[in-house]
């Protein structure tokens, strides 16, 4: 668990970042504008940044707003984006991705963004920040464009690993549910868990048996489960928190983005067509520049790394400096939040209460 | 496989569609206005109806286009859309599904369509038309918008079964491959198989298995095998055929379908918001329509059951009459192209050839 004893709490408490510089489709100059915008916004954020400090010093210092705020630690080499998980455990020790982790672990940031390889980020952040007790199998959580009043749904897990048995899926409903209070500021978070029919006699057998677990651990565990729902479901207000698998999850997440890509293209097409249709573009431009917005791939940008001692945040490989901000800004908040902190005790509290079948201490309000 | 040895072949002979005109959401109007939108359009078409007569004759009757078309074949009860499948294997026998299935068992009618419970159709049709030799699980195709020429790409399983192992995701490629020839036109389609990397080293062990199996039988089954493929290709011109378990696929096209959805709904907003958006969107109508009918569920209505001795389409529980009129020109054009007999001696011809290790006879263009 990252250390934060010796840090003020309250508004004003200043909150380290670790950032990855390299290893995004983009290079470190995204990452280093990116820094930059968040850094506009919160007076309180600063920064780690990790990679090759003779490329990284001329982009700081171009971000006036960056000045007294950011720690360079010069790393040589880079985590590529076809590189294998294992081959980076055993041999990735001098790498910005390594270094980045390390920072979360020694306590010194309390929060990680790489935009680097999300299997090794992953491998190297078990191994280097472990698991959380009672966590199995870590996560990796989305936001989901909604009709929910708070705008996004949450979905676990979306490709951290590609299987999960019935108790991996508890746990990542009680994460999930965690997450969406401290990162959505849900008092009482809906948990689905999907399937491919809502009837209770379809499904496969983990599933069924996770809808049990589930049902039996969330009185204690401050979520509403509303059982199974569909992939239909995904962005509806029925739910806040939706529970799968990493393929399953995975799969859907990646349908989901093409999904909204090949519209968006289509529509851009439509307002090119006849010149009526340009002009009419114009004028619609406010209100098309809303929707763009809400269904923008950059604003949901940063999968959250669940069932570790620290927050690690994996921003998109692609993302500019709009999609590097967007996922500093969700590090900032988790951090701001005491996650981590929260996320372990509320897993300790279930897991004994599912455990001994016993009542689990309250942890009041936005605790977990 | 049914007969059709009494039927005239070429472009005029008459083709006999048997529809399920109950157990759909809007009930039988909106099935008989749909096969009367379609016996405008094909002149050859003729129909098997199969429900409560006392309904259906003064529907019929109303649709001048259906006169001489038609015939009412009278079942008592419906399935609902909450039956159990295996309820209805059981105690069945009078109900219109049923009866609909069997016009094509008994080589009446060239194919089936039905609004109905999936499930239920799934195991009606098994029980009464078999499954193909070689096959051991069926599954179901569906028809996904795409950037490709033809318009749509195909996705299976999409709910037949909840599993899948690795000669059933061969047998799929297979049969994928022979409905994008008949119900495509693409002379030898391109197959992918879902996964949650491209990079050969994730995924499943069945994944992996199917991935060599499918890599062998590939030139003997002119199709054109691309590997592994991700969500975001789905509607990709990298590929015409994805290949997957029915959990997987289920969710991947509810997600898509939820995804469209939404969007339709925010742009609807969007244009709504203000006076200057509402006379853009009078001014894009027409591009907007075209694309509102790209994205149209309706217009890609029509999921296919691969692997069975007779042609079954599940329309969507909800199609109303430009829904089902898609539905039955699906039914139509793969009756048209024999697809069934076709799709048998593919499967038939590369089993061989992948268990014998030795070529298969050439089947030549559009053949299987």
């Amino acid at each position: 668990m990252s250390d934060t004893s010796d840090q003020t709490t309250g508004a004003t408490r200043r909150i380290v970042i670790s950032v990855d510089a390299m290893g995004g489709d983009r290079g470190p100059a995204a990452v280093v504008a990116g820094m930059a915008k968040s850094a506009v916004k919160n007076p309180d954020i600063a920064f780690i940044v990790h990679g090759r400090a003779r490329e990284l010093e001329p982009l700081i210092a171009k971000q006036r707003t960056l000045a007294g705020r950011v720690e360079i630690r010069d790393a040589e080499d880079i985590v590529t984006m076809d590189a294998k998980p294992s081959n980076v455990m055993r041999n990735g020790k001098s790498t910005s991705m390594w270094s980045a982790v390390e920072a979360v672990r020694g306590g010194e940031a309390e929060a990680v963004v790489s935009c680097g390889n999300t299997g090794a980020l992953m491998a190297v952040s078990m191994l280097r920040l472990r698991k959380l007790p009672g966590v199995d199998r870590p996560a990796i959580a989305c936001l989901w464009p909604s009709r929910n009043p708070q705008g996004f749904n949450i979905m676990l897990d979306v490709g951290a690993d590609i299987r999960a048995n019935e108790k991996d899926l508890l746990q990542y409903a009680l994460m999930g549910g965690s997450y969406a209070r401290n990162g959505l500021g849900l008092k009482r978070p809906r948990v689905g868990l999907l399937n491919v029919g809502t009837e209770e006699h379809k499904g496969r057998a983990e599933i069924k048996a996770a809808h049990d677990l589930i049902t039996d651990a969330a009185p204690n565990a401050d979520i509403d489960f509303v059982g199974f729902v569909e992939g239909g479901d995904i962005p509806s207000a029925r739910v806040d928190v939706i529970v799968t698998d990493g393929f399953t999850g995975n799969v859907a997440l990646k349908t989901g983005e093409g999904t909204a890509s090949l519209i968006r293209e289509f529509l851009t097409n439509a307002f090119k067509a006849t010149p009526l249709s340009r002009i009419a573009a114009l004028l619609a431009l406010t209100s098309l520049r809303r929707l763009t917005k809400r269904i923008d791939p950059r604003r949901v940008n940063g999968g959250v790394f669940l069932g570790l001692n620290g927050t690690v945040v994996k921003s998109h490989g692609s993302a500019d400096a709009t999609g590097v901000s967007a996922a500093i800004k969700l590090a900032y908040r988790l951090a701001e939040s005491r996650f981590t902190e929260r996320l372990a005790a509320r897993v300790a509290s279930t897991s004994a209460a599912v455990q001994d079948d016993a009542g689990s201490e309250e942890q009041g309000e936005q605790t977990g």
